[in-house]
């Protein structure tokens, strides 16, 4: 059994100008990635944000889908959005997911190559299957800070469509990042 | 030179008691999935709906980002958005692509099961790698309707993330197909 949980972050990530800024929180971002997460056997889906409106926005949508009217007409979303949790920061939630004050295996992903440690989709699919918990962070805007960057294990390689374009929105990243780690067949 | 054109279907397609109905155009799938072709060499990505208002909106926003304001602020989305096109119902779309009269192999996907013939990803891999040409079309809603299923040559199985719940955004749904049918490197 895969012990996957997924970190959207929204603080600390870049702008198009490579500055730190705090990004707003997408509806369809919630949406998309928790039936990602569910479909391929997430444990959780952390939003990672220090505003407290836009925890509150996040709390009162997954509200309607998990036991408010959205529950009642879409059961499948219910389903879907119960895996969904709120943090205020990256540091909290490292604490907070610990065993035995140990954090699990995290991962940075991002659209540029970067000089960090850089694990395969391969070999993280291995350690998962060995029954390491991993913890994967992808970040809105235009992707995580450095800060966020420097302090984890290792960095899954960019996405590649065989071109140079490097311009994925983070819902179709996170899809396909999960379909590489945790599909049982591509073929 | 992979040739790969992807069509994004508002009607016929089903609503969630299997009725026949014309969907609305979402934003977001314009983009997330324009994104994603470029990023994965696709051709066009034709917006088929037979509503003018809808037509029209779609024009609005594609202009906005080709050639508006939005042109300026973020020239990665104007170059997504250049293959993007409209498109009144399949039919004109098959001709509108016809090749000496001849259509190119057209594949429906499905979050279901079906009786249809079925090509897998890494089947359908080789024929684009053959020089194939290729349009896969994808149902908003709950899916296509089985009018369409019954005009394609193959569809493609369902994304299986492993367990039972089949319930991917359609733009969740694109990435993963075009990272398994186009992409070089999965490892």
């Amino acid at each position: 059994m895969a012990q996957v949980d997924l970190a959207l972050i929204h603080y600390p990530v870049l702008n198009k100008n490579k500055e730190i800024i705090g990004a707003a929180v997408t509806n369809l971002d919630i949406h998309d990635i928790a039936r990602a997460g569910r479909t391929y056997g997430v444990g959780s889906f952390y939003i990672v944000t220090p505003y407290e409106d836009q925890q509150q926005l996040v709390q009162e949508i997954v509200s309607h889908w998990r036991s408010g009217y959205g529950a009642t007409y879409n059961s499948d979303r219910k389903e879907a959005l119960g895996g969904v949790h709120v943090c205020t920061d990256l540091q909290a939630l490292y604490e907070q997911i610990a065993v035995d004050g140990k954090r699990p295996v995290v991962l940075a992903t991002s659209a540029q190559s970067s000089e960090c440690t850089m694990w395969t989709y391969s070999q993280v699919k291995e350690r998962i299957n060995q029954g390491e918990r991993i913890l994967v962070l992808f970040g809105t805007a235009w992707g995580l800070a450095s800060e966020v960057m420097a302090e984890v294990d290792a960095v899954l390689p960019p996405i590649s469509g065989g071109g140079d374009y490097n311009h994925l929105s983070v819902r179709s990243a996170v899809s396909i990042v999960l379909d590489r780690l945790l599909s049982v067949d591509r073929g």
